[in-house]
């Protein structure tokens, strides 16, 4: 553990290294502005992208790209700081901020803290994530190759990622609890002898000692336990707003960050950008251009 | 001249082939959209920057990171005609569209049109566009090395094109009619040799035969011939709308078109991104995202 508290100012302060908070970086700094990006890793969920095809003029891994992103950033005067941001609030004219170590004071801050993958709730999974519990399929699919792995999926996941699980693992099992969407798009992968569907089928918990040994479900034809080494766990995503609540930042139903046409949020001097606001395309190229949008804009706004 | 006249329907149908129109186009053929891309050229404006270090991930000229987009949209099935686009209008339910040698049908426009260098509107000036006069220092500031050539400015010109010419040319007269601003922008070049600044110098009209041969202007000194091979005129920018007159389109006071944050404009069915359109922030970053968006809104609309 860090003891040390230092407190230092800065104009902009970034939260999140995805697109959208590397890119409101890039632009700040390139304004002469004294900019801190703080995060706890870099590239964000892009990182998990095996192979992107629309960010326009590249064609490649998620986290190379993101690795360009971050080599023309470090070429600017620009601290970038790997932490957790526990805190954020208005103290006096500023904002102050806490991390792990240190706290820092801001004019401005730009939220850009992207999404979290939903888990299951269910026993066992706590323990075992990171021990054959997975919520990325083209992250972690290489290490269970030739091995069982159940795919767990709702209305809205990434269907393609069980291509990525059936091309690496012996047998994919793949339970969705909303039948007739299921269905529909689970059809065409009924003729591949590696995948078998459990319509209906619902996990009830994960067993296993230090590493996962099966699932345990409920279906339509009763209860089973399946065989598996690998849980891929596909449920859905929820944005990182946590440590915002004293900000009393305007969410929108789902807690996205609710922003205008500038990025800036309903607290003056509080900006976002990326998956974490309520836009309604959420891609990689869109989440940069915000954050461009909201560096220019939190600029300006200083200027005032 | 094209006599022929071919009649074809598509789902989208994109107006230049800038950051805009070619992640527009991206964006929709990926989306399984019937779609066709016109443009006089390819690339836009942006082909002109010599030096692009704010897309982020990529430092470098702008016509090669043009390039690189244009190399990804050709791997889809597109149509791509380098036309210009004459008249746009509604024809029942569809948008009728006629280029230079063709006529097509459209469920859906995507303007992505860009802006083009105003001129100054002077005698010689038409004339001899391309034969001397240019509206791109970066573009063809080239072809004037070791030469004496004239570089015309305004309040908001990119005045590091100056760097650009005095790097290349023998000598550049430097004209500004907004006294003031001048001064204070044009005092850093003051001590380059290569570099006249003529304060408050109006150009009257530009001579040569084939090509450029001098350039008459007036001064606070009186009337003077810069004998010069190239004129480089960089006074300001207009959006290109010409040809969508007939469409009625809701235009701001600069004629830029007016858009919501899909992308859509005052008419149903036609959206705008990029440059052309009444947005803030202009960069090739947010042109791109704002294609992206309107070709998801655009697909989104063709499903209701």
């Amino acid at each position: 553990m860090e003891k040390e508290v230092a407190r230092e100012s800065y104009d902009i302060f970034v939260v999140g290294a995805g697109p959208a908070g590397m890119t409101a970086a890039l632009y700040a700094v390139r304004s002469g502005l004294k900019t801190i990006l703080v995060s706890r890793t870099l590239g964000g969920t892009v990182n998990s992208i095996k192979e992107i095809e629309n960010w326009p003029g590249y064609n490649g891994p998620g986290i190379e790209l993101m690795k360009s992103f971050y080599n023309q950033l470090k070429t600017y005067p620009i601290e970038v700081i790997l932490e957790d941001v526990q805190n954020i609030e208005k103290k006096g004219k500023e904002f102050y901020v806490k991390t792990g170590g240190k706290e820092f004071y801001t004019k401005e801050v730009i939220l850009a803290t992207g999404i979290k993958r939903r888990d299951l709730k269910i026993k066992g999974e706590e323990r075992l994530k990171g021990k054959g519990v997975s919520y990325c399929a083209t992250c972690d699919g290489f290490f269970f190759k030739g091995k069982d792995v159940a795919f767990i999926v709702k209305e809205d996941s990434k269907i393609e990622d069980i291509v990525t699980l059936s091309n690496l693992a012996n047998k994919v099992y793949v339970l969705c609890d909303k039948k007739l969407k299921c269905e529909k798009d689970l059809k065409k992968f009924v003729k591949n002898e590696k995948i078998e569907i459990i319509y209906g089928g619902v996990p009830q918990e994960i067993f296993g000692d230090k590493k996962v040994e099966s699932l345990w479900i409920k279906s339509a034809s009763g209860e089973r336990e399946l065989k598996v080494d690998g849980i891929f766990i596909e449920v859905g995503t929820t944005p990182t707003t946590e440590f915002t609540k004293k900000l009393g930042l305007k969410l929108d139903k789902d807690k996205f960050i609710v922003i205008d046409e500038n990025m800036e949020t309903s607290v003056k001097g509080i900006f976002a950008a990326g998956d974490v606001t309520n836009s309604k395309l959420k891609q990689v190229l869109t989440a940069s251009s915000q954050g461009a949008i909201a560096a220019k804009n939190a600029g300006d706004f200083l200027e005032k």
